[in-house]
Formats: C-alpha cells, sequence, structure tokens
C-alpha cells in the first residue's frame, strides 16, 4: 500500500533520542538518492498541529483516558490523509517521530485502554498505510527521563512529561512486547552513545533496504 | 444509571429550532423544582470547546471524515467525564443541545462513516449515561436553512453551515429513521410556531416526567 514512497516510524518512550535518530535516517536516505518528508506525531498537519495543542498542554481540566484515545487517533487520520498518503503516493520516504504503535503503548499499555478499541481506530486511521520499518529505541525509563530533564531544561513539562515512572515502564514494556511480535520492528539499544544509536540504525537500513531485494521505492 | 438525574438530549438540522427550545424545556423542569444545567455538543467543557474550534472553524485543509467523527466523540467523552456524569450524579437535569445521535445522523448518514464503528465509539464516549429522552425537532430542509441564515445574518457559515442541502436531507431522515427506533425519542414537528413547538414538548415533558410514573429523580 505504501509504495512507491517507503513508510519509517521512530518510536520510544520521552528521551530515547527520537528526534536525535530521525535526522540520521533521514540523511541516510538522501545519500541513496530518495527524497524525504520528516514528520511527527501526534502532529504533521495544520488541524493536526491543532489537536496536538489540545493534547500535549495541561489544562485545569483532566483530560479523560477516552478522550486522549480518540484525539490521538484524530490528529493520526488526519496526517495520514494529508501528509502521509500523499508524500508516499509521491515516491518519498516519509520518517515519522511516532505512530500507531505509541498509541498501542501510551493509551493501550501505559493508560489501560482496550486493545480491540484501539485496533479498530487504528484501522480507521491508518486508512491503509502501515510502516515498512519501525525503529524502536529502548532504553531504560531511568536514562530517558534524564536526557529528557536536560533537554528540557526550564522548560514547562507537557502533559505527557509529568507522568510518573511507573507509567513510563508500562509503556516501556507495551513497547517491547510490540517489538517481539513482527519483523516490522528493529529493536535499537538507545542507552548507547550518539554514534552508536546512529551505526545501529543504518545497519538496519542498509539490511532492509539496500541488501533486501535493493531500492524497495 | 442517570439517577438521581434526568438527561434529556435536543437533536434536529441546522435551524430546527434546538437552543430556543432549550430554554422551554429548562423552565419547565424549574418550574417543577428540579436544578437544571444546559449544555450543547460538542462543547460543554473547556477542553471540549476547544475540540469544537477545531471542528467547526473552516480551515485551509480539508478536515477528513474519520477525523471529524474521532473528534466529535473525543468532544463527547470529555462532556461526559467533566459536566453531564457529575451533573446526574448531583441530581439535576441536564440538557444538551446534541448529543450522539447527531453524530450518527451527520457523521453516519450524512457523510457515510461505518455505523458499527459510531456505535464502537458511542459506547466508549458516553460511559454508561444514555438519554431518558431525545426531542427531535423535525423540519423541512429549506425552512430550517432559511432559519438559520436569518438567525446568522451578515455572520460567516461555520463547516457544517457551508453544507450543501442533499447532505442535510440525509441527516434529517437519518434522525428520522433513529426516532423510528426507540421509544426514547419525541418527534416534534418543528416547523410550527414556536409557541407552539413549546406546547408539543411540554406535553412531552408532563407525560413522561409527571404521569408516568411520577417526577423520576
Ligand atoms: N544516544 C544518546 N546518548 C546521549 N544523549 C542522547 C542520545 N540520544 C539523544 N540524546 C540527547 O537526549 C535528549 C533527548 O533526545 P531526543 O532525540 O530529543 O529524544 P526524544 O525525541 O526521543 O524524546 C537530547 O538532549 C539529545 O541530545
Ligand atoms: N418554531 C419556530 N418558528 C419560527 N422561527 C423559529 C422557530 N424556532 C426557532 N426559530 C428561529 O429560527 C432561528 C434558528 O433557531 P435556533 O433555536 O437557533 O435553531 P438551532 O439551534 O436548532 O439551529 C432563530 O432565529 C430562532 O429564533
Ligand atoms: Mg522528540
Ligand atoms: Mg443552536
Amino acid at each position: 500500500m505504501n509504495a512507491p514512497g517507503i513508510f519509517i516510524t521512530i518510536e520510544g518512550i520521552e528521551g530515547a533520542g527520537k528526534s536525535t535518530a530521525i535526522a540520521g535516517v533521514a540523511e541516510w536516505f538522501r545519500a541513496h538518492g530518495r527524497e524525504v518528508d520528516c514528520t511527527r506525531e501526534p502532529g504533521g498537519t495544520p488541524i493536526a498541529e491543532a489537536i496536538r495543542e489540545v493534547l500535549l498542554n495541561p489544562a485545569e481540566e483532566d483530560l479523560v483516558p477516552p478522550t486522549e484515545l480518540m484525539l490521538m487517533f484524530a490528529a493520526r487520520a488526519q496526517h495520514v490523509a494529508g501528509r502521509i498518503k500523499p508524500g508516499l503516493a509521491a515516491g518519498k520516504v516519509v520518517i515519522s517521530d511516532r505512530f500507531t504503535d505509541s498509541s498501542r503503548a501510551y493509551q493501550g499499555a501505559g493508560r489501560g485502554m482496550d486493545r480491540s478499541l484501539i485496533e479498530t481506530l487504528a484501522q480507521t486511521a491508518e486508512q491503509g498505510v502501515s510502516p515498512d520499518l519501525t525503529l524502536l529505541l529502548d532504553l531504560p525509563v531511568d536514562v530517558g527521563m534524564k536526557r529528557a530533564a536536560a533537554r528540557r531544561g526550564a522548560g514547562a513539562h507537557d502533559r505527557f512529561e509529568r507522568e510518573r515512572h511507573d507509567f513510563f515502564e508500562r509503556v516501556r514494556a507495551g513497547f517491547l512486547e510490540l517489538a517481539g511480535q513482527s519483523t516490522r520492528f528493529a529493536l535499537i539499544d538507545a542507552a548507547a552513545p550518539i554514534a552508536d544509536v546512529h551505526m545501529q540504525i543504518q545497519t538496519e537500513l542498509s539490511a532492509r533496504f539496500l541488501l533486501g531485494g535493493g531500492d524497495r521505492g
């Protein structure tokens, strides 16, 4: 469904290094002659970014879990229709910082929302698109939280950054469970130094998009 | 699930007279000694009103039907949790200008979104609450559109008001189909003069909440 494009997603908890990794992934594909579109979730189109604001800004009112879940998938449906699908149709490599697996890990494993509901919403929002490769940047929760705190400096915590350690442990375990279920995932040791993480990712990209039948686009 | 409160919803196409009717319904319950909370969808809490902005304001980008559907139910889940349920638990009569039937009629009958998906979302968003009475204000599409245009004056059309006649015909038919399926609905001839509409509504309220076993709260 993605051809002639390639769809790559990057997943992991806060501070795993997703935003750092995406630049290296983009660079690798550009060096191999591909046009790249880097995007993120929730967000990626003006309407989806407006939904992101509602999702991430802490409010006086508690945002309840079913609302959070539906907002995530509302933003995703718009992102797929308005950016991911058109990019793939134009032959681009679309690289997204988070996608449906984040909902499975955060709203599913983290918040305990019903898995079959999540899969129903996923099917509706994805509109036939699915990742060709998902890079799961895995690392201990403490390490990620320390990195995220250092990056944030004196900045405010968003709604998710305010969550507690045990929430992120459930999210991490949720991601690892998903990665164990499908060859779509590449598990990356994200506790390693940045250069090493980039090397692990390049090895995956070469194995999947050069050796494994050539450049699939 | 609603006791000790009473939950009333008012449905119908643009210009049917929902906002006009709600005042009369509130007045009737107040005259019978009940505390009343009048609210509306999409909206009714700060987060749900922020979602309403995304839903109703026309954007450069087309808001796609699955996004519209999920945003409607995201706002509803927040509205139920943050306002409707607490109001009912406190024994109030909560009266909402639109509720789930609007999603069935607009996103289902109007936009053709899958009915079983809508019912799945409804179950998640409603959190056990359901209307004790739904007043369906029915009238010909042309009459509603003329009233809405007169009310709006020189004001801008929202995203729904920009829809065409045949969309509202499908929505009206969708509402009528729902009303035929459940005694929860009272069908009101909303093409009649305002005083007559109020009379029809009062007759329904008396029959259901005075004679039929007394004040249910
Ligand atoms: N492998 C790494 N080792 C050490 N620090 C890293 C590593 N990867 C990223 N960082 C730093 O950690 C912080 C969080 O990284 P970032 O890419 O923003 O994570 P994420 O997008 O997953 O939240 C940034 O300050 C970044 O420079
Ligand atoms: N029964 C009626 N007869 C004539 N005009 C009406 C009637 N009910 C409402 N109106 C007028 O029609 C316009 C739309 O009514 P409103 O209550 O705002 O409808 P809705 O909330 O269903 O869109 C308002 O200007 C209102 O005063
Ligand atoms: Mg990041
Ligand atoms: Mg109104």
